[in-house]
């Protein structure tokens, strides 16, 4: 008999003021296949944590606490206005990013991985509404203005939070195959952007001509 | 000087094994509008709630102590399953869907209104690899294999986890005007499907020939 293969682990960031479909459509896809990846959910502490729309998630380890994973998700939303300027957390997070084996981010949360330096010297994205100011978080980083994500080394950083779903379904991809991404969307009837240079809302935010 | 008109409430429920997308993605359309829209989690019990991939959401108040809300949201999930045999949860979203202004369900959710007998006679739709039963669930429903989402009265039900998305930008067209719904879009970087009766996944589902 041979063993069960080990889950994959991916770890998501919950901070207050989180953006809920940053963190939730990527979990949607990956907690799809719960019999291949395990989900646990990080914070400054355990229990509930309110969303910028309201309503709460739910932290089930400190950051700091938490076990090593596979995958780091690190979502936006208004709380990264904080998040920017709170050196535990970014310390933190550079902790975990630098021994996860992927790191991915949605929206604004990619100025929270900016501001660790990792993405120094490397193309990233993020929302097209907010993008001046992640800009600003990250001056040595390779901003790409135009695309639904960018993958840069063991780096998935998507555009505005709906871009995060995309950008799962090709993490996904990257973690197993093609075939396992498409069933997802299939079982979710998610219409997959799988095209991470098809970025609908760069031209309408001004940032392409 | 006029009073601030009265935000519209949204009670969205939660229970044992929820899908996530379903809950959060249209509570995601509708949280952007927080100046307009208050939104107030229901549930069995007050507290922490797993879905159906593992993270879990929280329930700020019971679904038989909660205030009356203008629109209702019932989510899918595996939870379903026990949930249409539950008859004092059926009795509670049936007294909550009559006072409803709008009725709104994501996927298996619509199972769940089926079972109050509020959809008997009307059109409706659901999930499509689930589709089979969820009509058992409700056999005087008038039942639409190919939708992405349906419309019938003060009932808007959808079809699978990320039709709750396009549903929702629907129902907001219906509470405002289409130009609301075109903004949330943008903010959220979602490209809508506007068109209720274009459904991807009825025909590889073997829905429709």
């Amino acid at each position: 008999m041979s063993a069960e293969p080990r889950k994959i682990r991916l770890g998501a960031l919950l901070f207050e003021e989180f953006e809920l479909l940053d963190v939730f459509g990527p979990l949607e896809m990956f907690g799809l296949l719960r019999d291949r990846v395990e989900i646990v959910m990080l914070g400054e502490r355990p229990g509930a944590v309110r969303s910028n729309q309201g309503p709460r998630g739910w932290v089930d380890v400190t950051l700091a606490e938490a076990p090593a994973v596979d995958v780091l998700l690190i979502p936006g939303g208004w709380g990264t206005r904080r998040g920017v300027e709170d050196p535990v957390l970014i310390q933190a997070l550079k902790d975990q990013a630098e021994s996860a084996a992927w790191v991915a981010t949605v929206c604004t949360g990619t100025a929270l991985l900016a501001r660790t330096g990792l993405l120094d010297g490397r193309r990233a994205t993020s929302n097209k509404l907010a993008f001046k100011w992640v800009m600003s978080q990250g001056p040595a980083v390779n901003w790409v203005p135009e695309a639904r994500w960018v993958e840069d080394g063991k780096f998935f950083t998507s555009s505005g939070v709906s871009a995060g779903m995309d950008m799962a379904l090709g993490l996904i991809g990257k973690l197993f195959d093609r075939e396992t991404s498409l069933q997802v969307a299939r079982w979710a009837e998610y219409t997959w952007n799988d095209d991470p240079t098809r970025d609908p809302f760069a031209k309408p935010a001004g940032l392409v001509d």
